[in-house]
Parts: structure tokens; sequence; C-alpha cells
């Protein structure tokens, strides 16, 4: 990267990312986000505020015990207090227990904060700021200074404002990172005031931009500041944080990079960016947004015929960047060409020998399209996809018949759990098999039930297991009459594979995503490796 | 407004705005929301291209069946085709046949496009746009000019593009509207070539911006077209549009108005603003994105505990706009961030008498914890947040006593959905009931049959239906036995609440939030207004 001005990444997402309404992170979800940061190759990963939660101290603790590529872990937290001196400062002592190798400590900036909701003297809040840094300073590595409102703050007040960065600076701060706490800046606003900033304090001071979304513009705004001198860039994956969210690293990034000419770590890595995006979401349980600029499912999607035939001779006349650049992938929307040559590409996908004229391309077409309109969604499950592929070209066994199953669920006492049970009948081979199972819950006991109908004529059975379970109600008829979609994951150790089923019923969608589940392995041991 | 620069706001939701993914609008549904743009104040609608499909132009027939207060509604198409003259072309007959006060057309501007896409020579494209609009002058009231790809066509090719300008100029168009169509243009780049065509044409050309959000900056590009002397700004409500969306109107307006100091109608009635833009997503059936800037429900929310004491002592530290100027409200989230500042606030919002030394008030926070480790969620559920509260503060009835259900779904046929059934015995005020109900599933025949046991006692239940049913698996055990977490919403016609449930056992979360929706119900009848 010789040559091209590098800026540095400090992702959020553990933190600030937390603080959105829905987003729920365990200490286990944050440490894989964190590898997975890693290796996309942020330069900073802040983790948590120690002092304000044990959750976070144990994820400072967990973390120590991997050995990260590139990432260094930032623990986050507030100057001192204003009852007590640094030495004494509790937070302060969290921050270092926390053995984090970078520190981030905030500070007030807005004059009418400092005298409202922290209720000390203008000049008791820059003791406070330099004091709290210059204790840090020889106890961490890498030390910098969030400047909290820091766009409100300069607007009211900008010497004050001005002030505070002159004392973090003098305590050993070695980024002032602005903030525009309450996303309501515009960026012209932010290039004036960075300018004014660099202005005023020369050009030794190392800024940082960190900013919030309220305004629809944190992106605007952060690229705003690294073109008038920002080297510091804060914000979260895929945007997330308390309200309308943090300044969006899926967007900044390509934008530094494939825009303005820029450099950094994950610049380099780029491709990796839509699958860290939608891992993240996964991750928070959070559907991925699929409107979402360069990584988003619809982000490269077209749909109005036009489009269409002029993507298909030039890319670059309906599409801002490659997408592959960013690891996304065109996707051409419902139209009957489209369909054609997407299944076509399915199929040779799993080695299905199909011929483009063969009228099975047309009638998996046809299904695809009913399917689709009953809520079957199969980007999830193309296991289920393969199996309805197989069905239409005549190369697909059964394996089993079903003759019926019944599930009941009793809960006797109010404070307690149900009881669930399930009964299975299925015909294989000629012979029926009548059985039944517990579990926990009605899904479970099902699912037990089925593999112990089936457990002596297809042993193989018992190398699957599920690793993910998911419920999705559809739109349509409200309440609990509701469709629901189903998808299951399942692994033998070798391969994981989706499927997926569509019900008013909840325990019919699931049996379908299950028997689906199960008849992909049964293909799979008879055509392929397992 | 008189003293204040006016900003033409044009509405393109029903045109631009349905080539989003999962947009589908019927003519019914494009007439509703045409009414509450217009009430909104929107300036211009455009509908649709009526010489692409026969929907719109049945819009634009019906359209003029309704007086409209201020908006004017615009017809879309294309300059000419290169094989027809004007006086010929089928498209320029539909847009004067749609009878709009308005009409736009686009043209193209980047000389690539004009070769590759349109095959036709750079003068020919001239004259089509010339032509097109010099056809249609005398015909319609006013007219517009798009002028598509205009960003990456000025950036190609400046006099090209600039010379399609004129042309358009010439033909009679009042705006020249510049598109970012496919979105990549930075802020910078769009100030400094709005800044340049306008050098370059004069103070007579009167422009608008039409911005794309592929690059995450489509509000940021419309304002700082704004800026630079655009008068005209194109978008949808929401942001809905092609691949990543057009530039959102609910983020652009309030940023004229309260930002910028400008005017436009609709800024007059900023008040409406989060309900329009709720409006349209429910008439789209999408559900509303609740980290939307200024409408969206967690656009003013507070989560983090230092926040809410803050903002409920000065609304400025953590808003940068008040709420209620968009028609938004402030909210406190429960979260286990919260501590007991957020309690008590709740406390208050629900109107209950709580001291905030009671120790019912550690209890609340310790159960909250406890239950957040457990998946509960309360952020959706707020009445069952209010019936634990009343339970720690001992003011809650239970109004009924669960003495068992039992669930039985039978299927009896591979090609058959199965058969729900459900029976359910309570005790009520010493009485005992044991009632069954079938349903369309497992979770509707528990709901119909709680319901029918419940009838005799609290006939006000009649009026009690379920407006929504979301289950989520939570992350932790793999598969089928993975707990759920299940967010029911109820209404009686007057109100809404919400409420959760979490169990390994899918019945037995829904019927959690099943009866927690009862018995806040309930409670509402004997304490409230309902």
């Amino acid at each position: 990267m010789s040559g091209t001005t590098s800026i540095e990444i400090y992702d959020t997402t553990l933190r600030d990312g937390t603080q959105a309404e829905d987003i729920h992170l365990s200490v286990e979800d944050k440490v894989r986000i964190a590898l997975k940061l890693d290796e996309l190759g942020i330069d900073f990963i802040e983790g948590g505020w120690p002092g304000s939660n044990p959750k976070d101290v144990q994820f400072f603790s967990e973390i120590q015990s991997y050995a990260l590529r590139h990432s260094r872990i930032a623990a986050f937290g507030s100057t001192h207090s204003a009852k007590t001196a640094a030495d004494d400062d509790p937070n302060l002592q969290a921050l270092v227990n926390a053995k984090a190798p970078v520190v981030t400590i905030f500070g007030k900036t807005w004059d009418v904060h400092v005298r409202d909701a922290l209720r000390v003297s203008l000049e008791k809040n820059l003791a406070m700021i330099e004091d709290s840094l210059a204790w840090l300073r020889p106890r961490v590595e890498t030390l910098f200074y969030d400047a909290e409102h820091f766009f409100d703050g300069f607007k009211a007040n900008p010497d004050y404002a001005l002030e505070t960065l002159r004392r973090a600076a003098a305590g050993g701060a070695e980024r002032l990172v602005l903030c525009d706490t309450n996303g309501g800046t515009l960026p012209h606003e932010v290039t004036e005031i960075v300018e004014r900033v660099r202005d005023a304090l020369g050009p030794e001071a190392s800024l940082g931009i960190h900013a919030h979304n309220d305004a629809d513009v944190a992106v605007a705004n952060t690229l705003a500041a690294v073109r008038a001198g920002a080297v510091h860039v804060q914000g979260t994956m895929n945007g997330f944080g308390e309200r309308c969210g943090n300044a969006n690293l899926c967007s900044i990034i390509p934008a530094l990079v494939l825009k303005m000419g820029l450099g950094c770590t994950a610049g380099e890595r780029l491709e990796r960016l839509t699958a860290t995006s939608r891992f993240i979401s996964e991750i928070a349980n959070l559907p991925h947004n699929k409107y979402q600029p360069y990584v988003g499912a619809s982000a490269f999607a077209h749909k109005g015929g036009i489009h269409v035939s002029a993507v298909q001779r030039n890319p670059e006349t309906y599409e801002h960047v490659p997408p592959e650049r960013v690891g996304n992938v065109q996707r051409i929307l419902i139209s009957e060409l489209a369909g054609r040559s997407n299944v076509l590409a399915k199929a040779r996908q799993f080695g299905l020998d199909i011929d483009s004229q063969d009228p099975a391309v047309l009638e998996i077409v046809a299904q695809l399209k009913e399917l689709e309109a009953r809520g079957f969604q199969f980007e999830g499950a193309e296991a289920s996809f393969e199996l309805l592929m197989r069905q239409a070209m005549g190369t697909r066994r059964k394996y089993f018949d079903l003759m019926g199953f019944r599930v009941i669920d009793h809960k006797v006492r109010e404070d307690e759990a149900p009881q669930a049970e399930a009964t299975v009948m299925v015909r294989v081979g000629g012979q029926v098999e009548h059985t039944a199972a517990v579990g926990d819950g009605p899904v479970n006991a099902l699912d037990n039930a089925i593999r112990k109908a089936l457990d002596t004529f297809y042993p193989q059975l018992r190398e699957v297991s599920l690793l993910d379970y998911k419920v999705r109600v559809l739109p349509g008829r409200p309440g609990t009459g509701a469709k629901v979609r189903v998808l299951i994951e399942s692994t033998d150790g070798r391969d994981k594979w989706g499927t997926v089923g569509v019900s008013h019923d909840i325990l019919e969608a699931s049996w379908q995503a299950l028997v689906d589940g199960i008849r992909y392995k049964l293909l799979k041991s008879e055509h392929k490796d397992g």
C-alpha cells in the first residue's frame, strides 16, 4: 500500500453497536464477531466498557486467549468521576484491568453538558480530561480520546471545545476523535469544523471521526471528515448502534478504497466484506438488510427489463462498483429468461446433467415461482432446491413414505413446562414403522421420532445433527394463524445443508424441513461422498 | 414562508420506489399513497410510466376523480425512440393521454450509454432530447427533464453532458434534474459538478437533483446539490427504490426545514411525517424500519442508563431535533443496560405510583436482568413488562389460574396438512372450565381454546384480536431443541400492546405471550379506559 494514504478503522460494533434497540450479544457472540473482524483486517475492535458491566469484563478476559492476526482490542470508558481523583477511580482501574492493548476514554466537550449533566465547573472538566489521560498514559500501550458531542459543543462554544482537545493531547491522547454524538450535524458543517480544528491545533494533531446516523448522513459525515484530514474512522458493521445507528463501516471502507484512493488493511480484503456483514447480522439474530449499500442482497439486483438487458451487455450501466469487489453478486430478479439461466446455473453447481432445452427446466421455473408465491425461499435452503430439481428431472428416490404423525404437548401445572411427545408412522421398503419419542418441545419430539423410525433402515442418519433451526412468520394473515417459514441447517460432520418448510402449522413446516434434511442425506450417501 | 427560499419536493415512491425488490403496489395502493402524500403537502407526485404498463395507465385515470389539495400528479416516460419521430412515438402519446398536469421525461447523458445501450450517434441523442420536449411542450402544463446518469456522464465527458442539458432547456424543460442513476457519486463530487453546471448554464437554468443510495450518501448528495443551487428535489418516502433505494424524503424534508433554514410545503406539515412514513410501509406490506432517521420507532429511543437520566433532564443532550416536530415520540427502552432510572421512567409512563426508594424497584431491576439472561426481551413487549412491575409492586390480579393444556397435532397423509386441536383447563373464581378448540395450526388452536374458556367470565376479550405473531430462535443450543422467543401484538380496536414468552417448547412460549396479552386486556378494562 506504499504511496497510498492509510486510514485507521476502529470498529465499535461490540460496544456502541449493542446500544441499538433489539441487539443483544452474549460474550460468546462478541468473541465470534471479534475473530471475524480480525479476519477482515479491522485495525481496532472496541470490545466494551469494562467499568459498566460484568459481561464486558468477561469479554476482555476471554479474548486474551486468542492470538489475533491483525486487530488490536480496545477497552472503552469515561474520564474519572468528579467525586474521585484519577488514582482512586474504579472506572479507570477497570480499564487497566481489562488488559487491552488500546484504551479509549471519552470526555465532555459541550459547555452546557458540563454544567447541566456533569454538574461541574468548566475548568474542573478540563482537569478531569487531562488527569484521566495522564493517569492512563504510562499504564496502557495505545491511548485514544473520544470528544463527546464535539460538533454541538463546537457550535455552542468553539474556544472551550478546542480547549478540551488541547488538554486531551496534553494528557497523552494519540488520537483526538471528534464525535457527533447526537448525529444531527450535516456534512458541510463537518467539513468546516474539522478544517477549523486543524487550523487551531496544527498539523501534529491526529484527528478521528465518530458519526451517528440521526440525520441519515453518518457515512457522508465520515467521508467529509476524512477529506478534511481525519486519519481515524470509528463506526460499526451494518451501522448498528443507538437510535438510528452509527456510521456504517460496510459503506465507508469501500468508499475510501474504491472511490477515494485511500488505503486500509480491511480494504485489502474487501471481497470478505459481504460475508462478514451477513455473519454479524446472523450472530445478532437480525435479518440482514437486503437494501444495504454494497453488501445487501438487493445492492446489485436488477428488476426492470431495460436495466436487465443493459447490465448484461455492460454491468457499469447500472452498477457503481463491480459486486465481486465487495464479495457480493449481481442478481437478476423475476424474469422468465433469468429463471431459466438461474436454474441451469444451479444445476451445473449441483453437478446435474440437464440440457437447456429440457422441458424439466421450465417445469422447475414454474414450480419455483409457485412455491415462492406460497412463501418458500430457497436462498438458505439449497438442499430443498436440489431435491425439487431432481424430482422434476425424475432422478429422485423418496426413500420412505410418511403415513402420518401425531404430536401431543401436555402442560399439567401453570409453573411447569409442558411434556412433548410425538408418534410417527412411515413405510420403508414395504414395512411399516410406528414409533414414539419425547423431546424438548414438540418439534424436537418430532425430530427424535422420525429418526427412531428410520434408524434400522438408514443407520447413516445417526451422523446427522441439526446446526440451526429458524422460524420466520410470513406477512399476510395476522395473528396466530399466520404462515410460518422454517429453515433448518443440518450437518453430518463433513457437509452442511439447508432445507425449508412453509405452513400455517408450525409443526408441519418444521416437519417438511426435517424430512427434506433427511432425504438430502440419503441422496448424498447414495450419489456423493457421504 | 415569505423570506425563506423554497424547495420543490417531487416524490417518486409510486414509480421509482416500486422498482425495489419486494415492493409491489396495486392501483388502489397507489391511489391511497397519493392521497396521503397530498395531505403531507408534497408538491409533485410521480404516479408511474404510462408507456410501460397498463397498471400505470389505470392509476392516471383513477386519480383524476380525486380533487387533490396541493399535490400535482406527474407522468414519467422516456424520450422518443430512435426508430420513430416524436409525432409517431407511442410513449410520448401515452404521456399526453395520461392527462397529468406534469410530465417528466428522461434522456441519456453518458456518451458511452448513447453509443452502447441506445446505439445511436451522439448528435441523434441530442436531437431526440430536444424534439421530445418540444413536441410535449404545447401539450402539457408543466414539463421537467431528468438527465439520466448525469454525474457519471459529466465525469466521462463534461461538454457532452452539458450539451444534453442545453438541448433539454431549448426543448422547453422547466427543470433540469441531474440524476445519479447508479448512486455511486460522493457528496464532494456532487457539490463540484452542480457548481460547474451552474457556471456553465447561467443563473436562468433551474436545476433539480435525483439521487440513489448505492454509496449510502443519497441524502447527503441531495443536500449538497441544494446547497450548490438545486431548487427541486426528487426522492421517495422511506427511501424505497431500486437496489439500495432512492434518496429518502423522510430525511431530506426535515433537514431542509429544521437544519438548513429552507422552506417547502411539506415542511409546514412536518408533524405528519412519521405517520405518513409508517402508513406507506403498511400499504407496501413491509415492516417499518425502526432505525430510520427522524421517523423510526428507535429514532428517539434511549437505552443506556446515563443517556436516559440525561435526556430526562434535558432532551437536547441526546436528541438532535425535538421528536414531536416530525410527529415521532421519545421512548425509554427496557434492557439489561437499564438501571433504576429506566424502571422509574417506565413506571411514570405506565401511570404507576412508585417511589424511587421502594425496594420493589430493585426487585424489578433484578428480575429484568434474570429474565433477559433467559432470553426474554421487553422492548417489543411493554405490556408483559407492566404486568411484571405490577406483580413486584403487589398491585396485580391474576384473573384466572391455568390448570393445564394439551395440544394435539395430527397428520394422517403425507400430502395433507395436519389437524390441530387444543384443550385448556382453567380455574376462574372457584369454577373450573375445560374446553377444546381446533385451529389453523397448534398455536391458533391454543389461542381459540383459551378464549373459549374465558368467554363467559370476561366477555370484553371478544374485542381482542392479534395483530402480529413473531418467533425468534435464540442462540445457544443448536437444532430443534433450541429456545424460542415469541412476541405477540394484540389490539382491542383502541390500543395495541405487545407481550412475550420464552421456552424450549414453542407452544409454551406462545402460551405465555397469549396469556400475558389476555391479562393485560383484563387489567386495562379494570384500571384504564378499555
